[in-house]
């Protein structure tokens, strides 16, 4: 086994503290990374309060993960010691369902095995996650992340980043699309960057007037505050695409309204209550309400490639691994721009 | 003016009686059609009951509208007399917004003008529709109904079948996809038919077990009991597309859990409460929940060469002007297989 140090909370609602833990060898297929950044999703603190239901702790939370390859099994092809690697969300699933066979692992129809808090199908136990020194895990679920991104800027993509790349590319943003984010944090500026580098016209809808001057700096077009009716009332039909990233109760009818011809809301948050909306919203232009769940491995590689290729990074405030419970509350007050990362050689 | 005498509701609530009203005179671009069937749908009985709110009266419904041409303007160029034609859920639109301009003017930005009970953007007054002896329409708005089609089978076409048709086309169902059609009425016995024509692995998803055995008469090659938890479990992931036809309220999250790999759930109808379903349930899988509302004017004319091709009528029973108000009963029981034709001769 190989030994780890980890931020681990211990109970449901317990502050993180250092842990030391162990991780398995490094079989045949598995790369074990040396963590150097790991980024801190609201669902990380969502899991260690509890607010998902029962679950075994210890936890190491963390699902954006980046590192070195410091160890590769016999029949690893694709990594060698010394490469930048990452590993987002999901570390294992059932390699057997039609989704895993077509490559859309990440909607395993056996569900797809979690970086942190899941039963380990194939190792036993339960999976620990990124706020880690080390991880070990199977080649089939790790990714390059390019050199010419800067780490700590990277690790976001893993998570945060897919989850706004799929359905701007499922839905093919673009030339000549109109594309709406809801929300401007962890994950709504990577998705007005996104949008940008892939030549849409992008709009930030907010109900903070404050966010509109960083709106304009991560590149946004246009500016819609949610709570000026009138402005809203003149962008009814003015889009074709909306990415929902706000994981609180929103009036759905009144977005959908903002809908095109086809239009589509895309929903990528989980707010603890349920949608309602009201069936003319959707008969009217055709419009869709649609879910969307990170990405398959090889749509992440995609995403930290086109990263790469246009410069795109999550914009983060890197800490130190004490600082991590403080963080936790900063996020819950939504007081970071945008995204805690975990400075791994703190830990 | 032209005579003409229609059913017509004097006030909201009011039995449907003889009366006596004028169309337009025909114009360089119209139609005037004899009407020699016409469909009754649920949404008639909805407007004359004031269902819908406010409204003119008197007012003659009717949106499913088959005859023969018997007079048209000097520029009509698509028609000739003694053409058997049809008319649909609108006779008119902007013709200018985009969407109109792209040919997709049953979502036009100023609103459709529906065959009855609407203003009429041109002329003034209010629509009239085809429980009536004749009507007066743009030849933009009116479409060939083939001669090997029944009549009164075909009249129904105008409303449910493309309600169906419009959906199972652009969600592409055909060989290899799993279609459910919830409902099995008026719209749904439509879908059902539709979707075995194109080549698609069709199940009924239904509450009523006796149900079934007309599923199978449409040809279905499966019958889901929505009440049976066994059999809808067995199915979870089991379907493409689902399309509801269903107008009263229903646990969406249980069809939702019923779609695959970005699997679209269709609602076609309009109850009157809001829809509701949890996030979770549209995350897994990338899932879809889409409105859809009839279809254009070109695409009608599609669906109705495509019934002509593969036989595809509406089951109808036939009745006389005098059984109206009896029908309205028996359609909110649901005692219809499946939808009622006036015999536009006997009014």
């Amino acid at each position: 086994m190989i030994s780890a140090r980890g931020l681990a909370a211990h109970e449901a609602g317990a502050d993180l503290v250092p842990w030391d833990f162990e991780r398995r060898d490094v079989g045949p297929g598995d790369v074990q990374i040396s963590i150097s950044h790991s980024g801190v999703c609201h669902s990380d603190i969502h899991l260690v309060r509890g607010d998902w239901g029962e679950q075994e702790f210890p936890v190491v939370p963390g699902h954006e993960i980046v590192g070195e390859v410091v160890a590769v099994g016999a029949d690893v092809t694709n990594f060698s010691v010394g490469d930048r690697a990452g590993v987002g969300v999901y570390v294992d699933s059932c390699r057997e369902c039609a989704n895993c066979v077509a490559g859309q692992s990440n909607y395993c129809l056996e569900g797809m095995t979690g970086t942190y808090a899941n039963p380990d199908r194939r190792h036993g136990g339960f999976t620990q996650g990124g706020y880690a020194t080390t991880i070990v895990v199977d080649q089939g679920y790790v990714v390059h992340v390019p050199e010419s991104l800067d780490p700590a800027g990277a690790a976001p993509l893993l998570c945060a980043g897919i989850t706004l790349y799929a359905p701007l590319r499922r839905f093919e943003a673009g030339p000549g699309k109109r594309v709406g984010i809801v929300g401007l944090g962890g994950l709504g500026h990577m998705g007005v960057k996104f949008a940008v580098a892939m030549g849409a016209d992008v709009t930030v809808i907010s109900h903070s007037p404050e966010k509109k001057a960083d709106a304009e700096k991560l590149g946004a077009q246009h500016f819609l505050l949610s709570t000026d009716q009138d402005a809203m009332d003149a962008e009814r039909y003015g889009f074709d695409l909306i990415i929902n990233t706000v994981s609180v109760p929103l009036d759905t009818n009144v977005y959908l309204e903002l809908l095109g011809f086809h239009g589509v809301f895309v929903n990528v948050g989980l707010p603890g209550e349920p949608f309602s909306f009201d069936a003319p919203r959707i008969l009217n232009q055709g419009r869709s309400i649609v879910g969307s769940m990170i990405g398959p491995v090889s749509q992440l590689q995609e995403m930290l490639d086109f990263s790469a290729e246009h410069g795109i990074h999550s914009e983060v405030e890197v800490i130190p691994a004490n600082y991590i419970n403080d963080a936790y509350g900063r996020v819950i007050d939504s007081d970071v721009r945008y995204r805690f990362v975990i400075d791994g050689s703190t830990i």
